[in-house]
């Protein structure tokens, strides 16, 4: 086959022209002698390179001065055991608010560090929605509040950003960022594995506020100190340079495609797309997280009868899109509409399923 | 320029064959509908690239079946930390062999999680040569003997493998890693960076006697957990595909070539014809290192007058002969010269220092 509209949840797809410069590139960088991947992350060559990924990302991002960049290895779960590590005190409290399956693994990652408080879940509801902040029930010296801005596997997604005053929030963004404008500047730490929105798979993004990296955090590896990491500008050791060129290819792809307020337009078109489907299939197909919360990244959904699971992913497949089966912990269908994702691949599902319906109805 | 000789320490050069293979399946891989890096790891696609990457690595290096391997992110500085949260209590003795920088990054890293023994350093005599075995101070119980097998930046190398009796030897292998055949059922645990001689950077290989794994170590988040990761199979979380891909890539490549014995044959040839110049060089060029320990891999070299650190390392990259500049730490040239670097290249390069030496002599 040729290339297919990939609907995979991560690693997901890429820009054809991102891979097509990486393609062209793959032998020799602009006549340095040598691919990119090959350069020291020491010599002039990749330095050009990181620093202007970051520069971009924070063009992109519109991300203040008062907050450093990490780009890291390790994914987001490694953060996970890493923000504990970093910005609390052993045992102290910190507050968790649990929307699906990734807010749990946060806990468990931080678990051997720090008294885990959660101050809010929806489990018991299936994660279908989000506690209301009002009903978030804080502690009172939290180190930090840690959210999951969008929850890649239940498809429920933050709509605002809460307020947690004085209290650093600490947010899992893997799956959202860089999707549509935010406010940097409400957070503590953002952080994001790269492989949804921002691109490349093996590298991760950390935005940390400055001042959070005076705490003392707990006895720890050099190696897993922010501080250290940060004054070694993310090569304290030999960082996965062929990602972060990667990371950069695609962030002057966004910036040149309009930014982030131009993928907020694209993403808002492509999930509108899907749930009028979903919701106007009279039962046929099925999604139901609550509305004000629904995931523009991720769309699960389930067809009203199991056995046409099968035919559903087989002729999808056929028809040129791939990657659309459920995660297992929930089964059905999901449609993972990260930024890469064209306005075309989605309307092209959409047409799928409502041809698909007529066809099987 | 077109692609030169690169002498990069890592990253480091690799196959144009295997760079020609990545660029051909970069948008589309078999048929697949999405280049190898759009797949998901839970894919059957990328499933299928992870296995035979082990299996072509087992072969390569003879990995008894009862060694584990995992394929990490997080380089070997990581793993310098993990060692001890996996494999000693908390402040437990871990004897420490030091023999060159890395062995001293290894310390740093252990430091906050095992009571650091130095067993043995060369320090004091510069890094120049390994203390004899019959010096070394062992402790009673250590949870481990450290090593480094191969010393980047000091060019110092095991030329055999250190007998610790029933303590498992632990050994940083990121710079000769099948280089030559060795004898993996001698140690608890190598590991590796793969930016050197396995082939891309952004993935570490460890290779761990699955007995160890059975140690309960220290406190520490399920991430940070050896025995986590082999129950996922190095997919606990998402792991760096592409740059397992590229390694798998690398693996086929080596077993082609005649695997680690014909790399060996070619890296002795290598290392022989760039000591036999400097040795033969009247004192023009000068290596300090102990005849017995000289590494292999890494050739570093002081012209006798550092005013011709210059003219060399232009002149030398005008005949395509790249990163040839030493590391900070030691200054002078260091010529790297892995698995990927053909005999060819240490030939030219060898060549061009007698001709520089005729002409500036």
């Amino acid at each position: 086959m040729s290339r297919a509209f990939n609907f995979s949840a991560g690693p997901a797809t890429l820009p054809e022209s991102v891979l097509r410069q990486a393609q062209d590139e793959m032998l020799e960088w602009r006549g340095s002698g040598a691919s990119i991947v090959e350069h020291s992350h020491r010599g002039p060559e990749f330095i050009q390179v990181a620093a202007e990924a970051e520069a971009d990302l924070r063009t992109l991002m519109s991300i203040p001065e008062d907050y450093a960049v990490l780009f890291l290895s390790g994914g987001a779960t490694t953060q996970q055991a890493l923000i504990p590590l970093n910005f609390a005190a052993a045992g102290q409290t910190a507050d968790y608010v649990v929307t699906g399956h990734w807010g749990k693994t946060a806990i468990k990652q931080a678990k051997p560090y720090v008294a885990v408080n959660t101050v809010a879940s929806s489990e018991a509801g299936g994660f279908r929605d989000i506690p209301a902040r009002g009903e978030w029930q804080l502690s009172k010296d939290a180190a930090y509040v840690h959210i999951t801005a969008n929850e890649t596997i239940h498809g429920v997604e933050f709509r605002d950003t809460p307020d947690t005053g004085d209290v650093p929030l600490v947010a899992d963004f893997s799956s959202s960022i860089a999707s549509e404008p935010v406010d940097v500047s409400k957070y503590g730490v953002i952080y994001a594995g790269a492989q949804k929105n921002l691109g490349p798979v093996g590298i991760t993004v950390v935005i940390v506020r400055r001042d959070l990296l005076e705490r003392a955090g707990q006895n720890r590896a050099d190696i897993f100190n922010y501080a250290s990491h940060l004054k070694g500008e993310s090569m304290l050791n030999t960082p996965p340079t062929w990602n972060w060129y990667m990371l950069g290819l695609n962030m002057k792809w966004m910036l040149a495609e309009g930014g982030v307020a131009e993928f907020a337009r694209r993403n808002a078109e492509k999930a509108a797309l899907l749930y009028s489907v979903i919701d106007g299939s009279g039962g046929y197909y099925r999604n139901e997280v609550a509305a004000a919360v629904r995931s523009r990244m991720n769309v699960p959904f389930f067809l009203h009868d199991e056995a046409l699971d099968k035919p559903f992913l087989s002729e999808a497949k056929a028809a040129g899109l791939m990657a659309l089966k459920g995660h297992r912990a929930l089964g059905g269908m999901r449609a993972s509409i990260y930024n890469a994702m064209p306005v075309e691949g989605v309307k092209a599902l959409a047409d799928f399923m409502k041809d698909f319906q007529q066809r099987h109805g």
